[in-house]
């Protein structure tokens, strides 16, 4: 690892102090499975201080909840999108939710989805190649 | 690979004659594009005679409008859900489109979802560990 390559990933710490996973919801109440055990696995691996689950509508806890439960000295979080691709929700509903909840004591930042990151896009080529045989 | 591992594969290829992509749908017509690319890659690798791309609702071509165009030579296809997680839409609202456009030449095997892969789960667990600065 270069030094230019350590200090990026020593930025990126720093950079928020907290990251709330935000899934959509369901009326479906076993939808919230995959979504609490990548909750589960990333907190026993990194600790439950650094990252919460919050669900957009429908499912509990919503976003309101758990920025309203926060430790009061994170200043900077962000929200990371469990969804496949941006749509309405997220170019527009979810925007305004953080709006709401950003004060001058907590800036929050919305990160792109997680389907947007090129290794879920990777995967998830591989899985269709899997299903065509191809693999 | 062994030889088992040989007629698993063959074996494979041969279960579907072809394999439908669907994605939920939404009102904002850019939200189409990661499934489209998505798409295209699969297709560009594998040829466009094995995929198709289709949308649950608010976006088209719909499941009907591409199983009504299918190749009628193919008999039995699968439907791969780009979704994260089974709710309302993958337990009754799929099945129930599903029942409704087989036929007895044409049989759907509806599969997990794409998010229920562990190649997707070990993908999504990465990028929130990259988020927290922890890869």
């Amino acid at each position: 690892m270069t030094h230019q390559e350590t200090l990026g990933i020593k930025m990126l710490r720093k950079e928020y102090d907290h990251i709330i996973l935000l899934a959509h919801g369901s009326p479906d109440i076993r939808w919230k499975e995959p979504f609490e055990t990548l909750y589960q696995q990333v907190t026993e691996a990194y600790g439950a201080e650094q990252v919460s689950l919050a669900y957009m509508e429908l499912t509990t806890p919503s976003l309101e909840d758990v920025v309203e439960q926060l430790d009061p000295t994170h200043k900077h979080i962000a929200v990371l999108p469990l969804f496949l691709a941006v749509g309405r929700h997220l170019r527009r509903d979810v925007p305004a939710q953080i709006t709401a909840l950003q004060t001058d004591q907590l800036q929050i930042t919305l990160l792109p989805p997680i389907g947007d990151d090129d290794l879920v896009k990777q995967a998830m080529q591989t899985v269709v190649a899997t299903h065509l045989g191809k693999v």
